[in-house]
């Protein structure tokens, strides 16, 4: 691409320095992986070595047969030209360069952006930047010398030397955004497959994402108190998004019928004990007739109208009170919270029994049924309730397996924190205030608010903004939840900001 | 970096021709995002800019505080070095070019590896790679000047100019295989999660992950036949990996307890059918005693012994014959082929009936019981077999959400053909024979072998290799499944190179 004949030593020299400062913008290239911070580089440096007025320049979109523009110094819009129109197009498609003193004795220049925007183009030069194949990926295009003579072949090879580097750094960042948009999606994707299992928490873990993302953002207003100085990066806001959004993914390691218990008894629990009250009447009805007739037997048949006067009129009491049993029973079934008093009726009912068909005896109600029953919040018994609870640990371990970048590396261990309360209180391990990473305490306020505010759960319906606040002020004042995160998420008005559909 | 006085212009004109170099190195390095590639690229071009005999490439490991090296030319295995430890570890500490006319002259020079490799070291030019923010993130080191004279200082900025632009490179290789690690650890992991609500299928996917890669790798060796001109490059091995991986991904939205039905009835269905025919016993001792009652009526207490005996023997006749229809409901819910004279019999019982606790009359055998428990094959009825089979759909829904990059694009279309046959008997879409992508195809033969030959299912005991083989064969000839493709997974004894525990 260099001349073989060398001209003078003062030429040869600039010569060298140019191709040293392309050298240097090429290290600088290659490290920015940001499409928005790589062009401008690209294009301030094209400027610089060519010595031209301003540059752009045109990825090409091979699918589409389009070049498309991110960024031309002094415009801010994406410009889309079709392959072979105007003079990026021309140099796009037959791969030559074109170098113009005068754009406007030239046919294929189109003059509409220089209307548009007031600015009058002399001289262009527009060279393709062409990948490690040969393959044209783009063209980059200068205008206006800044001497006002046209541009030279020095020029020429210096800017195509430039692209040619350009080619590669826009080749990876292009990739590296790819990659990053596919782990993202995927993830995305997964979270809301698995959420699928429990239609009620649907949407959950991506609105705590945004919750905890904004509240994370909101810090760097926050000038007083703990967190004047707590400043998340951009690549820090990453990581706490990855942690929000897949806190909830060990839920997929709890069994279905438990994260959708909606009463005290499951479905096919409350069958069983339906069809043994069933049992039972059929039980009272049979004792009636066995004692109908050893009473026949012992007063003979005279007596038999008077017997079953008798026996009607206590079968019927005898199935009154075993109707009104299952209809206390099913009053319990439901997750209110028990009055006292009923515990002890409850525990009076163990000692109900019927004989099944086979002159068994057994009991009316079973221990684990007057176990759940007893549940005395909500709907889940201590079991079920860390069954649900070991969620975290499944997500720390699914998280844990997972090579994360050095960047990412914090994401199991902020997920693994979101249920720790700061008086040592919370699950799985109770750890104490100190030990709890100020990611996972944002995130904590985030997904009770979200729980609480959200569509209904099978035990409670959805509660109002304002309650949901006065609720987690109640954690905040027991000294559960951070009181200063608690501030600022009142303050920045964090779910008005991060909630699509946020009713206040 | 470059000397403010220039030297003579031949010496120009040859510093130009190396930078210039430079810089097309730079472009092939920056398109090789590969590290096993992208290394000894580095080194090759290294030897050649500073016309050294050979040359070595170490990273630094800020983290363990250490170098290490991929390839050195000459050697293949990697090596690690404490940083401040030899030449190498010198540069690495103090970011200073070390040059050496005589390397044996220098204590810093350690003369393990000449020892070892019989090679003879003189002159030594090591200098330190730098990356954007001037931060040492590896050395580079060229040992003997071919010409037998040291390295000048020229070899010195040409060698920091190269190392400089392959720091970058490196530097974009690594992140890249970070992302690539941290992607394909995302995707197994949670695979792994999806599949651990199933035990019976628990590792599944990545099984069939790796006999379909295998395949798709033997394909390299046939040279006759459909298959002779096909052939898969590295991203489309990929591509067919995540597509197999992913398969059964769909089936978190298939209930758990259709997932894993082990009978033709649900443990909680079958519960109440066994209520069910304890009530009809009791009904059955009921009607037995309102009759002996209605009978003493009629013909006095005297009777009585007669009436009881007569009832006791027609009551032991009945419950017998309750006992003996339930023993034959047990039969018909084990997942065994049915004869056919027991659907009949089956149906027959649609007719019996008993009075509930409530006096009304009842079906013993519900019709949906009746239903399931006619499944003539395996333990799903139709509807729940097509549940399953709509995690083909569910799969695809999930693939197609994903912003795959442009070489993975693929992949949820491959994944959905999974279940096609080449006779146009497959589901969801029963699509003909050219429409079935070959990977898809490939898959087919992969998922049945693992279905069978993998740990029990829940219908059907782990097959032997031979046999499933053979269950293969007579698919094949049936006309569903690929002829060619079956050939090859027997003749390059594909699960016997792809499974970890394969028992042949």
């Amino acid at each position: 691409m260099l001349p073989q004949t060398p001209p003078d030593p003062p030429d040869l020299t600039r010569r060298l320095k140019k191709l040293t400062s392309i050298l240097d913008v090429t290290k600088a290239m290659s490290a920015e992986r940001d499409l928005d911070l790589l062009l401008p580089l690209i294009l301030y440096e094209a400027s610089k070595v060519v010595e031209a007025d301003r540059c752009s320049l045109f990825v090409l979109d091979r699918e589409r047969n389009e070049l498309w523009s991110k960024v031309a110094q002094g415009s801010k819009n994406e410009i889309r030209l079709p392959v072979g129109s105007g003079i990026a197009g021309q140099v796009a498609q037959t791969g030559e360069i074109i170098n113009l003193p005068d754009a406007y004795a030239d046919e294929r220049f189109n003059r509409t952006f220089d209307t548009l925007s007031g600015y009058r183009t002399q001289s262009v030069l527009c060279v393709p930047m062409r990948d490690a194949n040969g393959e044209v990926t783009g063209v980059i295009q200068s205008l206006n010398k800044l001497s006002g003579r046209p541009f030279d072949s020095e020029d020429e090879e210096l800017l195509l030397a430039l692209g040619a580097q350009a080619a590669g750094a826009i080749e990876n960042a292009l990739l590296h955004e790819e990659i990053n948009r596919l782990f993202e999606g995927f993830v995305s994707a997964s979270v809301v497959a698995i959420e699928s299992r429990d239609p009620t928490t649907a949407g959950h873990s991506g609105r705590v994402a945004d919750l905890t993302v904004t509240m994370a953002r909101a810090l760097e207003h926050v000038h007083t108190g703990p967190y004047a100085h707590t400043r998340f990066t951009a690549t820090e806001l990453q990581e706490v998004r990855y942690a929000s959004l897949l806190h909830d993914f060990g839920k997929v390691g709890v069994r279905e019928p438990v994260l959708v218990k909606a009463e005290k008894l499951y479905p096919h629990e409350m069958e069983g004990l339906r069809s043994r009250f069933q049992l039972a009447r059929k039980d009272l009805q049979l004792q009636s007739y066995r004692r109908r007739l050893a009473a026949v037997k012992l007063r003979g048949t005279h007596h038999l109208a008077e017997i079953d006067a008798e026996e009607d009129e206590r079968l019927l009491k005898d199935l009154k009170h075993l109707d009104e049993v299952l209809e206390f029973v099913l009053t319990c079934n439901r997750p209110t919270v028990l009055a006292q008093g009923n515990f002890e009726r409850l525990h009076e009912l163990r000692h109900l029994r019927f004989e099944d068909s086979f002159g068994q005896e057994r009991p009316l109600l079973l221990d684990r049924e007057i176990h759940s029953l007893s549940i005395a919040k909500g709907t889940l018994s201590e079991e079920e309730r860390r069954e649900i609870e070991s969620h975290v640990e499944h997500t720390y371990r699914f998280l844990s397996q997972i090579p994360w970048t050095r960047t990412l590396r914090r994401v199991p261990e902020i997920a693994y924190a979101h249920h720790e309360k700061l008086d040592g209180t919370g699950y799985p391990r109770a750890i104490p205030e100190p030990t709890i990473p100020v990611q996972s305490r944002m995130m904590s306020i985030a997904d009770i608010y979200d729980a609480l505010t959200a569509s209904d759960r099978p035990y409670k319906k959805a509660v109002p903004h304002q309650l949901a606040l006065d609720i987690l002020k109640r954690e905040v004042q027991s000294g559960q939840l951070d009181m200063e995160l608690f501030r600022i998420f009142i303050e920045a008005e964090v779910p008005k900001r991060a909630l699509k559909d946020f009713r206040g």
